[in-house]
């Protein structure tokens, strides 16, 4: 399988399929891993970063021939790619922002329905992470935790008995994983309440944080919330800690979203019908208030404001509408202004309400 | 002929049609004129205002029996119809505002295809205009002043063979004529050019007011362009005065539209396209923000830039979504919040681009 027909498809996470997927967009669970034979990144040579980036390319080539991952997987060397690849990878949630800037020799392994992806050196030797769409942390812990056992068979972790797995930051020793889930809260926003409810999560040490992780803004009212240590508490633990967090989060923001039809129903209508009406006919837009758009017509479809249109298109339209995205739909570089005119072309070909099944397609 | 046969009525002014009319809404002439028999309205008593009244009553009908004047003229009695009807009458520019707010005996001659109306006892006991759409101001005058003769045929009129025709104000002394273009100027507006040109029109006497006359504000990018002086030249004169800059405002505007086109196409196609897009999506909207977006609308088409609509429909839309015509056309009396909404409703029904005829129909 290529690169490229990443391009068109939607993976896992815009499936906008899975229990509350009307609230959650997405559950996600990475594990923090490292060869016991060789040091953390931050103090291995080049040559250490090229032996462990063939370890684990010989090991995702082992499995596939075991035949215990898809022959599809792809296998990307991440300074082999161009930089527009590599935005596209990390706007498509595969890779992070850090493994896109770093240098040496870097990987990843790309599920070919982006189930799950690894990363070979960017903090850690290895970051395993699964997807699911909607709330379903359960089953991405299972699948997360055989891809690790799989890896496991061929590798040896660094391991303490005491502290459990050793990463490169203190912050991951133990369990070394993160469990996250992405939540549209549009109505949170709206009614000004998204600030308490993060103040309230802090003090509980969970972290917010916006559509394409750390120190990334909250775009579209889409915030991520996961745990913040990972010491001192099992894997289940930690995702009962998440997971008992998130039916809370739901409830306020139905309640808001109440709320809001309750007291401002025509307000909240108009404000979303006039986003898609301006989807529908802008001529140059720019990604920030494409977002923005979108929050409000994916809260509108979600209530019953808006027909004619289904979830996974509004989910895929949130990041194919994002530059990297966008180029590689349209086949050429395009400089800020020319995105934005490919942005509303492309917004209005597939928001078109006159094909009945128009919006769905490509 | 009633009153409400009007309601759903265009009128001349609307019509969309005649010389230049993608930027000269109307062509429009009044004169004021006075009874000899009678004091200035100022000093008139209610037995002199009702005299008045009661004399171009009777000249009206006497007009008609002698089928000078079409047998379904209306005569309104503007103290005996309630307040929605007077604010109606001047959306529509039938009446003006003031004769709308005054008290005791006064009425309004409206020609069935309101091509013409004639007020009575407003600040001068006889007030004749006649509306043209499009650039038309030699027919205006041609028609305003058969209607002076017809009247003149039963009535004295106030006259000086010094000064003219006499009139309550100073300002109108002379010949009694207001000349008025309103012109739709929205890319001398954009450019921040439209300034600089009123400058020029006040140093050569010429006054610039909004849609609705003395005091009102330039809503929707309308601007009417008028002679301030009446005395010392001859109506020909006083029209050409007019007459002869219209063409230049219009060849300023076409210059400023031919520059956007040309220097920020993309921005001027996103502004009218999203403008209606907006109109098309809005559950609820104020009539300042109608203006606003319907301007662009009417350029764009003008422009080409959107098709599928009709001159018509927009400069009726103009009309129609001001408040006391909505009320109007909804058969009941509503607040600010639910004219807001009614008047989304009926600029969705009638700008929906599905219905191939559905915009110019009500």
């Amino acid at each position: 399988m290529e690169l490229n027909e990443l391009t068109n498809a939607s993976g896992e996470w815009l499936r906008g399929a899975g229990p509350e997927s009307d609230i959650v967009i997405s559950s996600r669970i990475r594990l923090a891993r490292n060869l016991a034979d060789f040091p953390f990144l931050s103090r291995a040579t080049e040559a250490d970063r090229a032996a462990i980036e063939q370890i684990l390319q010989d090991t995702i080539s082992k499995l596939i021939e075991e035949k215990k991952l898809d022959p599809n997987t792809l296998y990307i060397k991440v300074g082999d790619i161009d930089q527009l690849d590599r935005m596209f990878l990390v706007e498509r949630q595969l890779i992070s922002r850090e493994l896109a800037d770093a240098t040496g020799a870097r990987s990843v392994v790309i599920d070919p329905q982006e189930r799950y992806s690894v990363m070979i050196n960017e903090e850690d030797h290895v970051r395993l992470q699964v997807m699911q769409s909607g709330l379903n942390l359960q089953a991405a812990w299972e699948q997360v935790n055989r891809l690790d056992d799989l890896i496991e068979e061929h590798v040896v972790y660094a391991f303490s008995d005491r502290l459990g797995y050793l990463t490169a930051c203190p912050t991951n020793v133990g369990t070394g994983i993160r469990v996250s889930v992405m939540l549209h809260l549009p109505a949170l926003v709206i009614t000004r309440q998204i600030e308490k409810v993060f103040k309230s999560l802090q003090k509980i040490s969970l972290a917010v944080r916006g559509l394409y992780g750390e120190g990334s803004q909250a775009m579209g009212d889409f915030y991520q919330i996961s745990n913040q240590i990972t010491l001192g508490l099992t894997e289940e633990e930690l995702i009962a800690k998440v997971a008992d967090i998130v039916p809370v989060l739901i409830d306020y923001e139905r309640q808001a979203r109440d709320f809001l039809i309750r007291e401002s129903h025509e307000t909240l209508h108009d404000r979303v019908s006039r986003a898609f009406g301006i989807l529908r006919t802008a001529q140059t837009i720019s990604s920030e208030e494409t977002m923005h758009l979108l929050s409000s017509v994916r809260m509108g479809l979600n209530l019953g404001l808006i027909s004619d249109l289904q979830i996974p298109t509004i989910n895929k339209l949130f990041v194919h509408t994002q530059p990297a995205h966008l180029q590689k739909l349209a086949g050429n570089d395009l400089d800020s202004a020319a995105r934005n005119i490919e942005r509303a072309t492309y917004l209005r070909r597939h928001l078109d309400g006159n094909k009945p099944n128009g919006p769905t397609q490509n």
